[in-house]
Order: structure tokens, then C-alpha cells, then sequence
């Protein structure tokens, strides 16, 4: 059975020497002592690792079941879901108007790590519901707020997001569902939504859902979606629940993984329904909530990986096979652990400098995000904006990749249910579709996110790593390991770019055809530059005075690695781009 | 549910166009005219597609059953397996003496990917088999082959391999299962062997395990290890199968995948064994087994990926979303079809680049096998053992990644297990892992293979790219789009030995933590001396008049993808070689 210790000095060490929170001009963030930031991170270890990872396994195994339109959750997860409400852990970085504790989004996105390294299942529950309120506290009336926010803040209600529709997932303008008006200004929604991730289930008294349809007589396509609020349970005048409303679960889908969570076909038959935000506009809307997810889903990416290379690092310290090939290590014993194997190392390093550097790249966005959302910062919104898809498309392939290459340290015992590594490969999985496909992710990141606000966001990107090398160069140890390989990629980057700029015009199939390559090239030099401000500050600290030099000593040994053996990655990848769409294209469909 | 169509086609070109089987001088592939291979091919499908497919959802849905110490296989392979014996499917390149129908073993590699592709976990009972089948007939006496043979060819009896303990998989050397000489020349072997494929099942009157174990007395480690022939039930002397021998099945295991073969923990208590081989060479007679097993699981990689990326075309021709970004494709239609999209196509070149390559690149392994076994070239011999970690390791990652990549395309759904996807994936997985982990292949290629008899396997296979490029140069399309990739991806691949020579002699861990990347390269410089291959033989043929002009030309056009898009790779993962082994093993083990 796997198990989980939370990564709190690593992300101290994020939080403090790399982002150095207290020192950002950013409302709230002064309050972000190293003390406070630690007691909140290690009471957050404690409920994921004491709590929420026991439960991992449990839900795996009984997944969810749908009894007489009634989904019952896996054995224990009801209880848990209660001493997150009793904690105050569903209420983190909400708004203290509907009863939030106010604290910036980066406090967010590090206890939400824990938890989904934890419990992803699990955490999806309360994950949907905060999406759910970001939609609804940006786009909802005064009176939706009062009436929705505060229990779902403390998630006594939770919340849903209904996009897909069972011929329809991407091109949401193949949507069916329809909405239409009444007299008293709400609206009867009818149709039915699949992929609904705790559409139903038996933690909550009330679940909000959050339903694209068409209003009838709008206009045709994507343009004529508007967002709904249509909760199970109507909501009286004294926002006590009242009667039900038409909406129920069809089924539940039998998945690869996250059996933890009810995925469920959502039927509504006339159900009443609320606009939130604009007639006709409801995409928009959407969108708050599609941001936060996708940044909730490339965490999700790294954080399977995080706690699957934990795993990893234990069995490698004692599985004990074979000898060092310089000479036993642990010559008493009848072999020498699987660590001591080079090849071991290499999967692990990649791994670990992986892990490390996502956490950094997300750590950073969520300071972004806090800088728009608390600092009405535009240029980090701009920045965010581009990179989103990067934290979800890149991370999650990643993150798969190395909860698949956590597995494999062990060997056999890896591929069997009992010893829970399959868990986070198979859990991972999904983040690498929903909430936009990778494909999709790409597609946003090439097709309009480069361009957007006449490209001034990505060059904003690029004069961030040109000048992080210009004011950081000098110390030729740093330059070689660090700052020489992130000029190459960061330059192999612009290359892509240029070749888009240059060839997308007269045919975009050249500019699409990289898109994918684009996304993981970006991610790496992303994750390189994180690595190089990483270097630098276990660098500082340890020029400082720091007492725990080994811990500094590793970071810049973990940076060189990826350095070394990462970024040469983007190399590839501008190679693929520059092969243009000839080759991609050439076949007819029917010669696939 | 996905569906599966036998490449016949595809096949026919390797073995016709690309390796002019007919023309090689190999005792009985004069007899593999076209007509022959066909048909033969045409009825492997017909079985695979009716039979054994639409059995592959119902194996991973209720998988093996252990009750009372009797496995039952799921629904309805017992009646398959009848099929595949009185088809003669499983003595296809069996020994006509024992039985057997003397083919080729390519044409057995050729009729096993269309039953691998068709249902991996089905095929397992009758691989196994072979594999014990190869071992006896290679070491056993002649009382012994025809004591096990007729049975084993013909299936009525499967056979296995019993290796891992719970303590050691690849340290063999840690075993502890013990054998006791017996006065009558027989031991009793006791011990207990975990992780035994089709160990225990009900479709075959009799089971005969190899074993691995321990003589009392023998040699310490690796050295003291011998094989031995243990049957389910003791044969009589008429052939008639008589006692309960002392072997039974504890458990049997959950699994990530291939839940339609029984993965065994087997007790062996005072079990009656014959020795196989000679006292205390047990791992040479077992590695007869293992190199076949180590092509069988390489095939097994790109056989997973071959279905998979079948069912991927299909949806990604039925599926509408989205629009061209040059315009409608299907205007009258709500939608264009997926693949249409520039990134949904690249994905499927990939796949599909990497599939035909794999398959080239294995039934020329197939070949070397025949050419060294049937006709008794020792070359041939030493180029297939430096090839077979290549096989195994490179084709078993890309099969897994490539089903992961098909499974992406079908977006939401590819996660559902209803539609199949998913378990391409996960039965792919153990590929990765059994007949020796990957990263232990890695071992094997540069720990001992490159080095080989003075390294000249693999100074033959460098001349042989060499030659290749000298002897078709000269065509300007070619050379372009085929031969300088191909040196290029060769002179990486050059680069990389050279720097294990120079570097690896002082200090080993700069050979071995290199190795999975070398690997790697090897893979891709394989597959693109095949593409060159497949390239000249589809421009021969369309040179030479063929009718099927769209089917060359497309062989031609996916080609040209591998050598731009998927050979880059090398450069890659040469930088990561030359950054040597500091990087990788720079961290204590209490530190990572």
C-alpha cells in the first residue's frame, strides 16, 4: 500500500526562496510569513496524508455505485468529506464575504496538492464545487451569490460544470440541450450531459449545477450558448432546499480511473434553471471556471506524479537486487538496493526534476493569478492567459509519463492492483483530457494564445528569461550548468515561433501541425527557467549561511539534471516543427 | 467496442516487397511464395478478428476466477483455444516431428501479431507454451521431447516459465527455491514462484512447468541454478496423464491489464521435477526461452498499438468536430470529421509511422532467427542477440505510449472502458515491465551486448546502414527525404557508443546511465533503416508498374514522416548520454 508525506520544505522553499512571497506587492501576500505558510502546509499534510491517501486505495477498488438514482460514494469518504468542511479546508482562498478564509490563491494550489497527490478522486469533489463558486461569485447576480456561495464555500452544497454532450465535447457548438424562457425569467432546461464529474452523490445536501444550453430562437452555434445554474434541490426563499428539481443521473461510466468520483450521465427534463452572467454569453462565463480547472488539471498532472515518485523512491530504497556495478553497497546484505543502479537513478532524477519543477511553474501561476485577481495586474492576467495551457498540456502528459515511470521501479509488483502504483498511472490518465484534451490545449496555446494582444504576452515571456540570464550571469559554475542550457532552449523556442510566424500565414496547417511539439517545448523551457531562479536561490541561501546545506546542495544538483537531461528535449521538438505540415498531411483520410 | 482488421497487406509488403522472403537462401522460405503467405495470412485473420477480438473486451471484463484451487478462464476461451488447435494454429513453426507444421518462424511472428493484436491475453496461454515447447526441444532428451512435445505443439498441454520469487525478479542469484536429488534420478522441488503467467487454468488436460531452482548442495548465486520440468500431472508411461503432481496454485493477481490470463502464485511442495539441461546451467537453458519470450513481448509493444491506432483511425473518421482550419471538409455535415485536424493527424502519423516500422523491424528479426536456425549463420545469430533488448525495450515503450496516444483520440471516451480503448493501454503496460524490465534491457544492450564477441554484432549492424546508404544513393527525392536522416540518426548513434568506450572503461556509470537513451536511439535508428528499406522497395515497386500506386505512395509518405518527425530523437538522446553520469548519480540516496 502506497503511502504520502507531504512535500512542505520543498514548498517553503518555493513559496519563500524562489517566489519570496512576503516581498510581492501583492494585497495579502504580507500576511504570508514563513511560520503561517508552514503551519497551514503542515496541518494540510496531516488530513491528506492521515486522511485522504488511506482512502485512496478504497476508492479505487469500490468505486462509485448508482442504486435507485442515487450514487453511493466508497466506504469512508462521506466521513472525510466532513472533517474537510469541519477544517475549513473547502474554504481556503474563498471570498470572506460568503464565509471564505480569504487567503491568496497560492495557499490554494499548495494545500490542493497534497490533496490530490492524496486523494484525487476525492479531491475532485470539492475541486468542481470551487470552480463552480469562482463562476458564480465573477458572473452571478448579488442575490445568486447570497443565495448559492456560502454553502458552497463550505461545501455543504457542491457544484458540477455541463459542457459535453455525448456528440459533442470540444465543438461546443454542436450543443443540443435547450433552455427555454419562462414568465417568471427563469428558464426549463432540457437535454443531457455526459462526463459530469460528481454530477451525483450522497456527500452534500444540495449539488449546483452549472448547465451550457441554448437559449431558443438564439443564434446558431457556439454564439447562442448560455450558462445555467440549476441546482437538485430548489433553493427556498429561506435558502433552505426545497423540492426536486428535473434533473437526475442516467448513469455512471465504468472508467480507467478515479473510481473515487462519480462520472455521470446527467438527464434534464425541464428543469429550472437560472442565466448566470449574459444571455447568449455563457462561453465566457464558462471560462472563469475553465481557467481555474485547467490549472486545477495540470496540477493534478504533477501531483500523481509527485506522490507516484515518493513511492517510487521508497521501494528503491528497499527492494534490495542486484550489486553496484562500482562495487556493492551494502556488501552485508544479499544485494544492494535498487537505488545504487544507474539506470534507476535516471528514471528517478527524471522524475524528481520533473516533479520539482511543475511544482515551481504552478506555484508561479497561482502567484500570477493573485497578482491579476488581488493586484489587478493585466500583464500577469496576459501572462497566465498564455501559460495555461502550457500548466495543463504539458504537466499532464508529464505527470502520466512519470507516474508510469514511478511504476515501473517496481518492476512486476508495479503492474498488480495490491501495491497501488497502477493507481496513479491509471488516475492520471484522465488529466490529459478533460478539461481540454491536450490536442485542444495546444491548439489554444498555437492557434491563440501566441497572438493574442499582438503577441505582446509571449514576448513578455521571452524578455522575462532574457533578462533573468542578463541580471543572473557571472559565475561560471551557474552560467554552464544552468543559464547556457536554458539560453539554448529559450532560443530553440523563438525559432518555433518564427517558423509559425513565417510559415503559418500562407498554409496554418504548418503552424498546427507544431502545435503539440510548440506545447512541450514551452513547457520545458518553462520548467528550465524555474529551474535556473530554483539554482539561483539554493544558490543565495547557501552563500548565506543556510544551515541545511544538503537540502540547498540538492536542489541545484536536481537543477543540473534537468537542466542537463531535460532541456535538450526542445532540440527535438523544433526539429518536428521545422519539418512543417508537409508529411503530417500528406495522406489521404482513407490511406490512414 | 473496437474491431480489428488484420494488416495482411502490410505484412505481405514486409515479407515480399521488403525482405524478398522467396529469394533468401533459408531452408523452407522457398516455399513462402505470395499466394502461400497470403492465404495464410488471410485465414490467421479471419480467426483473429472472429474469434479471438471479440473475446478481448470479455477477458478484461471478468478476467480468471481462482475457486478452489481451479482457475476458470473467462467465457468462452475455452472454446476458442479448441479453435486455435484443430485450426493447427499453435504448431504452425513447430517441429514436423513432434507434430509441428515446420514453417518458418517468421510466418509464426507474422500469424502472432494478428492474435496478439487480436486478444494479448488470450495469446499468452498458447506464447507460454511455445516458449517451454523452445526450451525442451532445444535441451530436453529425447525421452523428454517425446514425452512433452506432441502434447505441447498441439496445445492439449500449455506450459510456462517459473523465474520470479517474491524476493528477487531480475537477481535470480537470490533464488531460494530448492531441488532435491531423488534416488530414481528425479527431485523434489520446493519453493514457491510468484507472478507465473497462465499458471493454472482450464483449457489443457496437463500444465508442464519449467522451474527454476536451487540444487541442494550446488554452487552459490546465479551459478547453482538449474531448470527443471515439473508437470501439473505426472505423465505415465503410455503418455496417459496420471497423479496430481505436488504443484498448486495460492493466488492469483489483480491487474492493471491482460485480465484474461491468469497471473499465478505457485506452491511448489516436494512437486516431482526432471532436470532440463545440465546441473547448474539452468540460466542458459532458460534463456532459450527468454530471447524467444523477449521477441514475442517486443511484438507484443507494437501489436497493441497496431489495434489500437486502428480504432483511432475509425473514430477520428467518424467523429465530427470542429472545422478544418483551410476550410469545410464536410460542409453539408454539423462538423468536420477529427481528422481533418492537423494535431489529431500528427498524433495518428506517429502511431502509425511507429507501427509499420516495428513490424518491419521485427519480422527482420524473425528472419535473422531463420537464418541462423534454419540455415545456420552464426552472424545472423549475434545480430539478433544485440537486437532482441532493442525489440524488447524500444518497441514495448512505444507500444504503450502509441496506445496511450490512440486512446487520446477518442477524447472523453477513450477513458470509458466501454469502448475499449483503455484496455489497449493497460494490457500494453506489462509489456514494459515482463521477461525482464526495460531499463534491464538497457543493461543488457550496453553492459554486454555491445561489447559481444569484441563488439562486432554491432559493427555489423553499422555496416549495414552503411551499405545500404552506399548502395541506394544517388536518387535525389530519396536521399533527401531517406538516407541523410538515416546517417545522421546512425552517426548520433555512433557518437553515443563512442562515448561509452572512452568514457565508461573509467567509470561504468557512464555507460549505464546512458543506456535507456541508447537504447532509444538504437530503436529509432532501427526503425529508420527500415523506413529506408520500406521507402526503396515502394519506389522500386512503383517503378516497376504495380497497379497499387496509393498504397506505395502512402508507404512512401509515412516513411518520409518517421525520418522528420520521429528520428530527431537520436540527437536527443545523445545529448543526454554526453552529459554523462554526474547528473544522474550526483544525489545520496536519502536525498532524492
Amino acid at each position: 500500500m502506497p503511502s504520502y508525506t507531504a512535500p512542505v520544505k520543498d514548498m517553503q522553499f518555493v513559496l519563500h526562496d524562489v517566489l519570496k512571497v512576503t516581498e510581492q506587492d501583492i494585497p495579502g501576500y504580507d500576511e504570508l510569513e514563513a511560520d503561517f505558510t508552514s503551519a497551514i502546509l503542515e496541518e494540510a499534510g496531516k488530513i491528506s496524508s492521515e486522511v485522504l491517501q488511506p482512502l485512496n486505495v478504497v476508492g479505487d477498488k469500490e468505486g462509485c455505485v448508482l442504486e435507485n438514482g442515487v450514487v453511493r460514494t466508497p466506504t469512508g469518504f462521506k466521513e472525510a468529506f466532513e472533517q474537510m468542511k469541519e477544517g475549513g479546508w473547502t474554504a481556503l482562498d474563498c471570498d470572506p464575504e460568503y464565509g471564505g478564509q480569504g487567503m491568496p490563491y497560492i495557499m490554494g494550489t499548495a494545500v490542493g496538492e497534497m490533496m490530490v497527490s492524496a486523494n484525487m478522486a476525492f479531491n475532485m469533489y470539492q475541486g468542481l464545487t470551487h470552480g463552480a463558486y469562482s463562476a458564480i461569485h465573477a458572473h452571478g447576480t448579488d442575490e445568486q451569490k447570497a443565495k448559492y456561495l456560502p454553502k458552497m464555500v463550505s461545501c455543504e452544497w457542491t457544484g458540477t460544470m455541463n459542457l459535453t454532450e455525448p456528440h459533442c465535447g470540444t465543438d461546443l457548438g454542436l450543443m443540443r440541450t435547450k433552455a427555454a424562457p419562462q414568465e417568471d425569467g427563469s428558464y426549463k432546461i432540457t437535454g443531457q450531459k455526459i462526463f459530469i464529474s460528481a454530477g451525483e452523490h450522497d456527500m452534500a445536501d444540495n449539488i449546483i449545477h452549472l448547465v451550457l444550453a441554448k437559449i431558443e430562437g438564439g443564434p446558431e452555434g457556439i454564439k447562442g450558448v448560455s450558462l445555467f445554474i440549476v441546482p437538485k434541490f430548489m433553493v427556498n426563499d429561506d435558502n433552505s432546499v426545497g423540492a426536486r428539481n428535473g434533473v437526475s443521473v442516467g448513469s455512471i461510466e465504468e472508467k480507467m480511473g478515479i473510481h473515487g468520483n462519480s462520472t455521470c450521465v446527467m438527464n434534464y427534463d425541464e428543469a429550472t434553471g437560472y442565466l448566470l452572467g449574459t444571455e447568449h454569453k455563457g462561453m465566457r462565463a464558462m471560462f472563469t471556471m475553465m481557467n481555474e480547472a485547467r490549472l486545477g488539471v495540470g496540477l493534478q498532472g504533477y501531483a500523481q506524479a509527485a506522490v507516484a515518485y515518493e513511492n517510487a523512491v521508497i521501494y528503491a530504497n528497499d527492494r534490495l537486487q542486484g550489486r553496484a556495478v562500482t562495487g556493492a553497497e551494502n556488501p552485508d546484505g544479499p544485494a544492494d538496493p535498487l537505488i545504487v543502479h544507474p539506470d534507476i537513478r535516471r528514471n528517478l532524477m527524471d522524475q524528481k526534476s520533473f516533479v520539482e519543477g511543475a511544482r515551481a511553474f504552478t506555484f508561479w501561476g497561482a502567484h500570477l493569478i493573485d497578482r491579476h485577481v488581488r493586484g489587478g495586474d493585466e500583464a500577469a492576467d496576459g501572462l497566465i492567459s498564455l501559460l495555461t495551457p502550457v500548466i495543463k498540456g504539458f504537466q499532464t502528459d508529464k505527470g502520466f509519463e512519470y507516474a508510469v515511470a514511478a511504476q515501473q521501479v517496481y518492476g512486476g509488483h508495479g503492474y498488480i492492483e495490491e501495491w497501488g502504483m497502477s493507481q496513479f498511472a491509471r488516475d492520471a490518465r484522465i488529466a490529459m483530457i478533460y478539461e481540454g484534451a491536450n490536442g485542444v490545449q495546444a491548439l489554444d496555446l498555437v492557434g491563440r494564445k501566441l497572438a493574442q494582444d499582438g503577441g505582446k504576452h509571449v514576448m513578455a515571456f521571452f524578455d522575462l528569461v532574457k533578462s533573468f540570464i542578463k541580471e543572473n550571469g557571472g559565475n561560471e559554475e551557474f552560467d554552464k550548468a544552468f543559464l547556457e542550457p536554458l539560453k539554448t532552449a529559450s532560443k530553440d523556442l523563438q525559432a518555433a515561433g518564427m517558423y509559425f510566424m513565417q510559415n503559418g500565414m500562407k498554409n496554418p496547417n504548418h503552424a498546427l501541425a507544431g502545435s503539440y511539439d510548440f506545447m512541450h517545448m514551452f513547457g520545458h523551457v518553462c520548467l528550465g527557467l524555474m529551474w535556473a531562479k530554483m539554482g539561483k536561490a539554493a544558490m543565495d541561501a547557501l552563500e548565506g549561511g543556510a544551515s541545511d546545506t544538503e537540502f540547498y546542495e540538492t536542489k541545484i544538483a536536481t537543477g543540473k539534471y534537468y537542466m542537463a537531461r531535460q532541456l535538450p528535449a526542445t532540440g527535438m521538438h523544433l526539429a518536428r516543427i521545422e519539418s512543417g505540415a508537409d508529411t503530417v498531411m500528406a495522406l489521404d483520410a482513407a490511406n490512414f
